[in-house]
């Protein structure tokens, strides 16, 4: 797909009311008010979105999307060789990945994408819809051409159009990709504004000389894309070019997938930094986007609670869990799963319960 | 059960070597070093109770305990009649309260056990276990004699081994008890050396005269047990009369299981502030308990972290639930359920993988 083919669709309208009409019934239950704490919100954003006083999930799906990075070639920016990514790629697909095990453990269906990986591995299950064989060096200029992002946000969107039709009413989105906690840094320091020292996080555990180097690659990457930012116009050509520029084809395709989520009514649950990049993105592109996201986990990544605050989303999880690969989301799927059963399964107080004793 | 008769069972000693081997297994795996987060200390502390490097769960259990508080019927501590505790006891034995649902939704089994009820729920599925209808309001005199509090405890002990008999290898405990925050608080500040306003939380939800309230009832019932307390032998006659005095049937009958499955060499999945209470008062009376207690997740209930932070746990949900019932520990349980299985069915790093690339 070029650039000028593509069409970013905007999220359906989600109505408030049903928030407050969820808000009721939650409240109704035989519980104390508001004791099923953060769960609360997320579960009346859900009816906001199925537009129902029943909200109800029954086919979430997860799909995962790898690819390599340029500068994770050229750059000592992660603990682990480029390699790593084809190997762990065999692992997701073969169910054998800390991702897979718990997706199968809880009955989530999973797609893997080779969307950009610099190999092309052997497994059959594993989608051959690569866009180029690794992103350029962010370092030196952009990671991907315009072409090349549109084609990987299409991935995403054509993805998430093929679950949808066999009937996905929740997504989670995954990535594999050795080095790509660099670009999402990157992509975050841009979408957030803020500085690179706030956003660079250790990833899968580099130590201090490596953390260095990371930083530096990100400030290099983001002044390579503000000399050129200006000459891009405003609006969707720019934040195509933004993330053409600092991002990689997995966080393009997962940028794309969440558009076509929220277009599509299916909520999306977040995993780590490297989705809520994609989502904070999305939600800039298209704003509304966010009536569509459920925060999975918090990582410990410093740029992910910058990026959860500033889509307001709290998330159902912090174990300190950075493994990547979507399985964060994939742990907090039975919270949300127990909320929505609860939310059906509980009976209500009484009229004498209700009414309490008289307080003070 | 006379107070004579009681023999408190101490716990089977667990061997730390195991929790290294995990470690060691787990820094194998496929994903980066250390990077589950807080449930890699879990899962190392299941393998050390389990004495293997393959531990596994695969028949949690369920136990619910009710009963009513003397204070509860005297002072206004609570949002909710008495009354309310049968209401909410129907609607757990048939599957229809928050906890049972939750349970119900991830397979898990539960039994329900009237250990103090002012009424007795006609429900065929409540277990008469009665000790007395409600306790004395402690801050006249003690919750419970001597060898009523020996009977609550008797009875929790009794309900853990008849689980470990039909094969549970993990326990989950709940509680029903309108006002049984109250007492909880008390046992925390007596337990914990600290003064009541660290302790003493707003429960189901009172305002700020109720809660007032609710300080000066907990005030008062420490007053009555610090006179009383030198008269008692130190060691077991003392914690146990101390738990008389403070406690209630069904925070007995925790107490006891607690003991019990410790000394069965089960795990306890915790709750919130009422189990942390309990387990605080086994860990005191038999050092070494909390080698099998694992916390579910952090109530808001202001003593509840005080009390972990004295097992030294940390929950592996924050969620803000203020349900009580064993809810907030059955919602974690499907994540130490992934956690297990991760370690079974994750791959292995390759050599080449984990040798890594060389970082400065």
């Amino acid at each position: 797909m070029a650039f000028s083919d593509l069409h970013l669709p905007s999220p359906r309208p989600v109505h408030a009311s049903w928030r407050e009409r969820l808000q009721a019934r939650l409240d109704a239950l035989a519980k104390p008010v508001g004791s099923l704490g953060s769960l609360e919100p997320v579960l009346c954003d859900i009816a906001a979105i199925q537009a129902t006083e029943h909200p109800a999930i029954r086919r979430p799906f997860f799909l995962l999307f790898a690819a390599d990075h340029g500068v994770a070639r050229n750059r000592p920016i992660s603990r682990y060789g480029q390699h790593v990514t084809e190997e762990m790629v065999q692992h997701i697909a073969s169910g054998r990945s800390v991702s897979t095990v718990v997706a199968r453990s809880f009955g989530v269906p999973w797609r893997v994408y080779d969307v950009g990986m610099v190999t092309s591995p052997s497994h059959p299950d594993v989608r051959r819809t690569k866009v180029a064989a690794g992103t350029q060096d962010f370092t030196r200029g952009p990671a991907m051409t315009a072409d090349e992002c549109a084609q990987a946000l299409g991935v995403g969107m054509q993805a998430v159009k093929d679950a949808a039709s066999e009937g996905a009413d929740l997504l989670v989105f995954g990535e594999m990709g050795i080095g790509n906690t660099t670009p999402a840094s990157a992509l975050s320091a841009w979408l957030l504004g803020v500085d690179v020292d706030l956003v660079v996080g250790t990833g899968t555990g580099i130590r201090e000389q490596a953390l260095a180097e990371k930083r530096f690659v990100v400030r290099t990457a983001l002044a390579v894309w503000r000399e050129r930012e200006a000459a891009h116009p405003a609006g969707d050509e720019r934040w195509v070019a933004g993330l053409a520029q600092l991002g990689g084809f997995e966080l393009a395709a997962i940028s794309g997938a969440i558009l076509q989520a929220a277009s599509l009514g299916v909520p999306v649950l977040l995993d780590g930094v490297l989705t809520g990049a994609c989502a904070l993105w999305a939600e800039r592109v298209r704003p509304g986007v966010r009536d569509y996201l459920v925060a999975g986990h918090l990582s410990p990544e410093p740029a992910h609670a910058l990026l959860l605050g500033e889509l307001r989303k709290r998330p159902l999880l912090d174990l300190g869990l950075r493994v990547g690969e979507g399985s964060g989301a994939l742990m907090a799927w039975p919270i949300l799963r127990a909320g929505l059963a609860v939310l059906e399964g509980t009976a209500t107080f009484s009229e004498r319960a209700r009414s309490g004793r008289d307080l003070p």
